[in-house]
């Protein structure tokens, strides 16, 4: 099974996909989809959706993760930020891609146990579980694993718990 | 020169095209996009697009003028708003269709004439303005229209100021 997470933003929209094998999730591709500050919105939002469209179609998920809300930021932020998952979320619409939403807390919950571990220990666990040789930077990056991490886990729980066997 | 007014929202979007012809501003097509409450984002998103799609190319406008932020409302809801909107702006992207931006004191200045009026009085100087029987419902529409009309005395201001014969 392969999941998408993706920490959503309208400079820089961290994507992470892994692949669920057995108990094991492995990184298939991660980076981030980058719009320029002085670009017209309406034009960074065209970009992250074909960007979004391209990415979808190249490494075909079963299921997307994204982060919910950001409580602690400012209504301008919740705003921008909104644009961009909606083209996202739209994307996702377009191809009939199931969505999972997960708070900040929840998604430190599953990577580190507990829900209110910092941003770093959330990066490293995320380095330790896919085995990869850095924190994969920028931070949105990572914070996207984290997101895919979280929905694998998820996304198996709830098959186990309505009687799907697990891949 | 055909203006298109938009009042972003998940639940309802309004929305409103007026034509400018010479000094009048007279009311082409309004009213407004509905999703249901039990479906899900990413899905109403999906509606909302297509709807936007359609309205765009069957009433062509010439640019579009959309509410900027709401300061006055929490954050989940900018969120939410948020989502909405950026799809419509995809939408206008996609087409090559400018955008402008325009906050609710904004609209009502040049409306009513002073940016803290009522919303009832913004209503019924849209009524007025576009000689309608009556206030435009649910207020959304009447917002839309209102953002339209503010969007077509700006578009037509700036073509003054850069030297270009207004339509």
């Amino acid at each position: 099974m392969r999941v998408l997470g993706i920490d959503p933003g309208i400079a820089i929209m961290g994507f992470g996909f892994v692949d669920k094998i057995g108990h094991r999730i492995v990184p298939v591709q991660y980076g981030c989809i980058e719009t320029e500050a002085g670009t017209k919105t309406e034009e960074r939002l065209r970009q992250i959706y074909e960007a979004s469209c391209t990415l979808l179609d190249k490494y075909r998920p079963d299921s997307i993760g994204v982060e919910k809300l950001f409580f602690n930021k400012n209504v301008t932020n919740a705003f921008s930020v909104g644009q961009a998952r909606g083209v996202l979320l739209l994307a996702a619409a377009q191809r009939g891609i199931p969505i999972g939403e997960y708070t900040p807390m929840q998604v430190k919950q599953a990577v580190v146990g507990y829900g209110a571990a910092e941003k770093k220990q959330v990066q490293e666990m995320v380095k330790m579980f896919l085995k990869l040789q850095t924190v994969p930077k920028p931070d949105d990056v990572a914070d996207a694993l984290a997101v895919a991490i979280c929905h694998a886990h998820s996304v198996v729980m709830n098959e186990r718990v309505n009687g799907v066997r697990p891949s």
